[in-house]
């Protein structure tokens, strides 16, 4: 596999745009149409919030359509929680792209983030949604990255290309997430991440949709910036077979193949949405092994990356890793907290339950100034490692999600 | 019932002190005892967390006993995750207590709350014990409450006397707690929220027990000031028998009286805790209404109490509501959303699912300028109820806990 530059258009036929069309405030782009040039097939991952966006009910129904082509997104506006108004403003959406790109609504996924409760402007939408289509091409996948953004620093993309058989298949993608950001998406039912992924690999629908939730799993559900989880996350790829390769039916290795390519793309646009969390100054990871099971290895880590108090001592570089233990121990997983080692990069502060008598806080210390952090927890129970990954909690966190106007 | 001034020392036959022992950097007072002047039977609430703190293990092997006199308590270090050395410690300090006090080591029990995985510093213990014994008193309660803070701002006590058959009982209480703030205690099992409670009434341990029980668990179980759940949370009561009542040996009518009482105390004490949480500038109630059960109601409230973005727009006092339809749909508890309705004090903000068509922005802006908030969600789908305390989420929070040196 081979990281290319790029993001939603890189695979064979896909174009893209992102205009201002002002729903933003601030006259940034906040308009976004992704398209591709012949029928794909699609999969979704949507949040397991009780509450879910108009944009994620209209997709869920779009879902059961048997190809897709486009997918339009607005950011600035959640449509949530708007009622009947709100769903028929999100079908409406779905349907000026329709219009403009002569689809069916059908063939049309919807998506939207921002504020929760405000009505969409959808005359905005209606009235430029024309000039996103015509603008549609290979080099605006930036703008498409662009516009999809809220509180975002900079945009994330991603692209590789692998090879299934004798093809050369493209893998490309953009997310955002900043705040609100606990996913824990769950595909065909169920993510405000948004993430769109293109690819031209040949592929069943319902193969994509099972490689889709075994990359989420380990990427975006393992990412946190404040344990709040939105009304509207959705992940939805596109496949459209271009590349040629003989299509992927089962869980042959072809099928591994492009999963462990997918993977690879979700891990890393995960860690860029952690890295770029509201206000974050430092990019962490966590990784708990020795565990009895996965489940049990990935709840201590996201325990662990939801800690405000640790977080808070991220950011103030100090290494005051009682947060760590104290965290951990606080889920509902049982274990010995007597066999438990800590690691800050590689200097052993906890073994077997314990303060490492050797510790040096100094040393410590210099290692808690670097940008990248990485914690280690050993519960020597069993060989079973999850990892999370997460921000530290600053106070401009707190100034960007207090010092604004609704 | 009738509520008076003062905490620990005022049920009959109950007496404290709190000195300097030079634990804390900054002078203050940091070693404490409460003396009843008879046996008494005692109960405690400890945290849940795996690790847990070496006073916690202490406590509870002494809390096999039959009857206790006293509680030794330092603030400025947690004593935990110090390997034998901190069991060591701890017994030494109930230990000290005892000899101090002409007692059993076992008839103490013991408490420490501040920094994980620092030594106690033992000697400074040995050395001021007998000066905290010289000076118990009924009005040295007020240096008990002190001296047991870490970064309160103000000393919480509480005290009531209500009537059990012909007797007059009193139960007064003190605790403390600031930072890593989300108990989950376990009576008889396992909770740094520190709170000792004295009352003369006589009762059973075991009915005690249960009454302790019964209170934690809609009071200190259910605040929250960042969601970080401490290896050193404690409450601890004894009951000395000195109001001369019947007494309490079954869940007949003078229990009941107990545990109203006691509700009222650990309730009143509780939301003080809230109230001075680390940074807070608000107090926030938070109740759910029309739930199916009382755990679903409590699981609910104490989602909401959580949300980082919720509280961190209190602190902006900006009424996005928006957050709290979030947070309360993204726990457990399966409920439909199109049922909810949702108030803001006294003002409804959704309905049925949908935001208020009615709902007037600046009205809400100005209530969120009170120092109260209360805010309000009713599933509508039966009739049991929950509230949950908690404070806002300020730049301030942020400064306590990553501008300090360990």
């Amino acid at each position: 596999m081979i990281i290319v530059k790029g993001g939603v258009t890189k695979a064979k036929g896909f174009v893209a745009n992102g205009v201002s069309a002002g729903i933003k405030k601030s006259g940034k782009k906040d308009l976004a149409i992704l398209y591709s040039e012949i029928p794909a097939v699609a999969a979704a991952g949507f949040t397991a919030n009780r509450f879910q966006a108009s944009p994620v009910k209209v997709s869920k129904i779009h879902l059961k359509n048997r190809l897709h082509q486009a997918v339009i997104v607005n950011s600035g506006n959640a449509n949530c929680m708007n009622g009947t108004r709100g769903d028929k403003d999100a079908f409406l959406m779905a349907g000026y792209a329709a219009a403009a790109l002569g689809l069916k609504p059908e063939a049309v996924l919807v998506a939207s983030t921002g504020i929760i409760g405000r009505d969409l402007p959808i005359e905005k939408i209606k009235k430029n949604t024309p000039s996103v289509v015509c603008g549609l091409s290979e080099k605006n996948g930036g703008a498409f990255s662009e516009a999809i953004l809220t509180t975002d620093t900079v945009k994330k993309e991603f692209a590789a290309k692998l090879k299934i058989g004798s093809s050369v298949v493209t893998i490309g993608g953009t997310a955002k997430g900043v705040g609100m950001m606990y996913p824990a998406m769950q595909v065909r039912r169920h993510a405000t991440m948004l993430c769109f992924i293109t690819t031209d690999a040949a592929i069943s629908k319902k193969m994509l949709a099972n490689a889709l939730d075994s990359a989420i799993e380990d990427s975006f559900n393992m990412i946190s910036v404040d344990g709040d989880m939105s009304t509207n996350d959705t992940c939805i790829i596109l496949a459209n077979a271009l590349a040629g390769n003989r299509k992927i039916k089962d869980e042959g290795k072809d099928y591994c193949m492009f999963v462990d390519g997918l993977k690879y793309l979700t891990r890393e646009l995960a860690k860029k949405l952690a890295a770029d969390g509201e206000g974050a100054t430092k990019f962490v990871t966590i990784k708990v092994i020795g565990a009895k099971n996965v489940a049990e290895a990935k709840a201590i880590a996201r325990q662990i990356s939801t800690s405000n108090l640790l977080k808070c001592c991220l950011y103030g570089e100090d290494p005051n890793w009682g947060r760590i233990a104290a965290a951990s121990g606080s889920g509902c997983v049982e274990f010995d907290p007597d066999r438990v080692d800590i690691y800050l990069g590689d200097i052993k502060v906890v073994s077997k339950g314990e303060r490492v008598k050797t510790y040096d806080h100094g040393k410590a210390r210099k290692l808690f100034k670097a940008k990248d952090i990485y914690i280690k927890v050993d519960l020597n129970a069993g060989h079973h490692s999850a990892t999370a990954w997460t921000c530290d909690f600053s106070k401009e966190y707190v100034a960007i999600n207090s010092e604004y106007s609704t």
